[in-house]
């Protein structure tokens, strides 16, 4: 089973899973702004289950859950900014959700195996360089209390022998399939969005800050290696590239594999320095030693690879004619609605 | 303001506050099942505010907090059981109405001193013993994980620059006033209400686990020093009593200042030996350095302090005739309902 299966790494890692042959669940809400493409799986849909549910909704999960081997739990809100202006909504889809899911997998199938997807957001400014699993959790936005509370609960329930999960703290991953019209997920999609759009990169502050973006076939790599492990030794591994790069030296090279002009840099906008986390670099050591795991797939190779996949298949994610595509969700808009908690 | 000042700490943080001529609002929805008591108000009710909101209720909030110098944030549920029963609306009260809570603190009070009660349950087993605040995070229980994801949020908007926020992270706290009706509320209740319901104490296994219990106007004078403080030098603070007793010890030194008969011993339910932390002993040498507390009531005077309150006011807590309180939730539950995330 993939949760949020239709999204940019769920829908790569189930595509994947089909080709080795398995027997392929996808749970996917698509719930708007979160990314989810049903395009995402067309190469696979003769061999696939999509179930188009919230994974909170657990009376729909319940039957799906029979006969699941693993779970690779990916659903969830990414979005950063997103958080900041709808605060309650990412709590609901990161924490809520997540809850009512890993609970409804600790009833049905106790013990079972469930990979769950976090973000290096959750470790927020990095007090060192290269950061490992040991680096404080110091989130500087809503969206890494709340994917490091849905981890929690995965941690907790393995704690007390109801799940075997593993959290992967994922860097910025890219490759076919990024949600190019969901321009709040992060740099690398506005990045490609924006050379495929014919339109100049742009860089905030000096392009200094480091990052060290992974190609989705390495995170799916990643994903199969902690799913398929007889026995864990960590729950927590880092996933992120070996050498970290300026932000401007990734603009370079995707202009230059695109053959478009270079970056255009500006100044950081105010919003954003606010959860702006400078530079950030992975340790991955421990996934690397544990589970063998390592990139193979360099930023050249990764972008060429990327940019060939849109070209053929840019109707089914921009719309070109439509210019530079819009948040999903409403900006700026009143504090959501407190529920009630009788 | 007081969130939870209707329940058991906040009723006694409210009346110690009016006693030193401050202007209280407490903000309480008496959430079924949380410990709230309006009785608990009462010789104060003439000259308190009481208003009747969930603390995520932003619209209602937003006018209370003009003119606020200091918020404790109290409210909350702090049942471990209730959250395994009902992890959602653990979640709801604790996560969701939190965050919708910080966040309008944020905007309406950017950089307000906020102090927020945790609890010693969201280290979990622990490593080591005495627990200090370097101690790795790790709840057995979703409730656990809910307090520290509220936690997480305060500090994340101290990070920004948006609170200037404390974590409090409390051992068992009893005293007049603990909620002897909410018998999931933790063992320290449990124990007095037995004793003036004239039941015999019982201990679950051998009693040998060590606890550090704190009165509960001790725990109001860390409040008071948190909140008052020009600046804080940490975020987090561990409050609980510098020498841990075994909890055998304890029910024995309580039924000796009650005049009863000693505690019965009985075998571990294992419903809860899951979310069992073995012994606990805090190391409070950070609040005792940095805002030069330390607990001045002894277990036998705070014990017996508490019996007499509760013998003069037993009918404002429990009805004796109805014996032993019931929970105020229903057990065994279904699972919460999601909540529509769109």
């Amino acid at each position: 089973m993939i949760t949020g299966g239709l999204g940019f790494i769920g829908s790569n890692l189930a595509i994947r899973l089909v080709q080795l042959g398995a027997n392929v669940t996808v749970v996917d809400a698509c719930i708007p702004g979160c990314g989810g493409n049903a395009r995402n799986l067309d190469e696979v849909s003769n061999d696939i289950r999509v179930a188009p549910f919230d994974i909170g909704d657990s009376d729909n999960v319940r039957p799906l859950l029979k006969r699941v081997d693993v779970i690779f739990n990916l659903a969830g809100e990414v979005s950063h900014t997103h958080s900041m202006e709808h605060p309650a909504r990412d709590l609901d889809i990161n924490a809520r959700s997540q809850l009512l899911f890993v609970h409804e997998c600790a009833r049905q199938l106790p013990g079972v195996r469930i990979v769950y997807t976090s973000t290096r957001q959750v470790y927020g400014r990095p007090e060192y360089l290269p950061v490992d699993e040991a680096h404080p959790v110091a989130p500087v936005d809503y969206n890494g209390v709340s994917k490091n509370a849905a981890g929690e609960y995965h941690l907790m329930l393995t704690r007390s022998g109801q799940l075997d999960a593993a959290i992967l703290r994922l860097t910025n991953i890219y490759g076919p399939r990024l949600a190019l019209n969901v321009p709040c997920q992060g740099v690398l999609s506005v990045f490609f969005m924006r050379l495929l759009l014919h339109l100049p990169i742009e860089i905030y502050g000096d392009g200094r800050q480091l990052r060290d973006p992974v190609y989705v076939d390495d995170a799916v790599e990643a994903l199969l290696r902690t799913g398929a492990a007889a026995k864990l030794q960590s729950r927590i591994y880092n996933v992120g590239f070996p050498e970290a790069l300026a932000l401007g030296d990734v603009a370079e090279t995707l202009c230059r594999i695109a053959g478009a002009a270079p970056p255009v840099y500006r100044p950081f906008p105010h919003e954003l320095s606010k959860i702006d986390i400078g530079s950030f670099a992975t340790d991955a050591t421990r996934i690397r030693r544990e589970l063998q795991w390592q990139p193979e797939v360099s930023l050249e190779d990764g972008a060429a690879r990327t940019l060939r996949f849109f070209q053929e298949r840019l109707s089914d994610y921009l719309d070109p004619a439509a210019g530079y595509p819009r948040c999903a969700l409403p900006r700026a808009a009143g504090l959501d609605k407190a529920p009630a908690v009788a």
